[in-house]
């Protein structure tokens, strides 16, 4: 895949015009780092911001006595490092690969070049950001639904938004972490999942699904959620 | 209270700087809607965002048969059309005061005008965003808890940040809504309510929460929710 589809299909910049893809394309780096690997510390100075195309890369803190405190884990796509980046402060945590990982890194004196260059760019990024604000704030709202399956299938279209609409997403959390996030037992979860696919709305293959019928299953949650 | 204060505490300029709040002052306006009055509809051009400061806005389509679906409430501190705006888009949906509304209003013009001559508002507000979209995806964890008090702690939490860390927060939802978002049944959340009120964790007034010890709650979450 060419480096240009590949910052295309990364949800911080999802949508933004083909020359703003490039200008990026521009001011990146792209970095592999080996398993253990550290990308920064705490206290260093966010010289610039990280997005994930492969691997795993841990964020984390360590207590004075010198235990790790696992704040997050950053999968494909997802970017690290931003916040302080955008807001001019230290890194407030660790980075580190936990497999080899292939990271993309945007320097901030030539993103905030390219910003003053290209106020637009800033925009369609707020536009980016505030779009999946309101994604997050819908399923919190349809994790409040009535029937288990209504709340399945906000959760199943909120995975495949995060991944850019893509019809396959695969659960980064377990089972047992996903049916108790929807307020049931993982038998009940299975048995829903089964009737999903039964009823061709989705595909099943362990933690992989794959969306078939992205318009029933948004039916499903507009409806009530029951199956 | 002053504008400033006011804009101050709006989530989406969480933060700011003084002197980019002040910028801000100098380009909104200050708009009051009577119930029932459109503020702007379906296919407009968006020449601006704005901000709820009191009263409550619904935002909805109308399908082909004039039936009003909507698609989402906004209340005090809450952006609206801000998407738009951003992305360059006309206003997908309608907006409407549903009871007498106090709102701010951002032209677009202004707006990208602030951003070229002065880009780290620009910045501040991608960290903005950046910050509120890790909160939300810390809550999408933490609602996977095993245990309900630590589901519930982490959402009053969250609640808590959305509304700049004020300790009183209030329930958007009923109290039946936020038992399903939990994965339990309204007696077991009154039940759990009551507890964390008896450790003095929280004190409750209705639909309003006070919390008292933060802390405590984030244990709560941390240590997996059990009460």
């Amino acid at each position: 895949m060419s480096i240009l589809t590949t910052i295309a299909r990364i949800p911080l910049f999802e949508g933004l015009p083909p020359e703003q893809l490039e200008d990026l394309e521009m001011i990146m780096t792209d970095q592999v780092f080996r398993k253990g690997e550290i990308i920064f510390s705490e206290g260093d100075e966010a010289d610039g911001f990280y997005v994930a195309i492969t691997g795993r890369v841990k964020i984390y803190k360590l207590s004075p006595d010198g235990k790790e405190q696992i704040l997050h884990f950053i999968g494909p796509g997802e970017p690290f490092g931003e916040v302080p980046v955008f807001t001019g402060q230290r890194f407030p945590a660790h980075a580190e690969a936990m497999e080899e990982s292939r990271v993309l890194f945007f320097s901030k004196e030539s993103f905030v070049d390219l910003v003053k260059r290209n106020p637009s760019l800033a925009l369609n990024m707020l536009g980016v950001l505030s779009r999946r604000l309101r994604t997050f704030a819908a399923l919190i709202d349809d994790l409040s639904l009535k029937e288990v399956p209504g709340r399945l299938a906000a959760y199943l279209l909120y995975l495949s938004t995060q991944k850019k609409g893509t019809e396959e997403v695969e659960l980064s959390i377990t089972k047992a972490q996903l049916a108790s996030l929807l307020g049931t037992i993982p038998e009940t979860l299975s048995r829903i999942l089964g009737k999903m696919a039964a009823q061709g709305l989705i595909e099943t293959d362990g933690r992989r699904i794959r969306i078939l019928d992205p318009e029933s299953l948004q039916e499903l949650v507009d409806s009530g959620g029951r199956l």
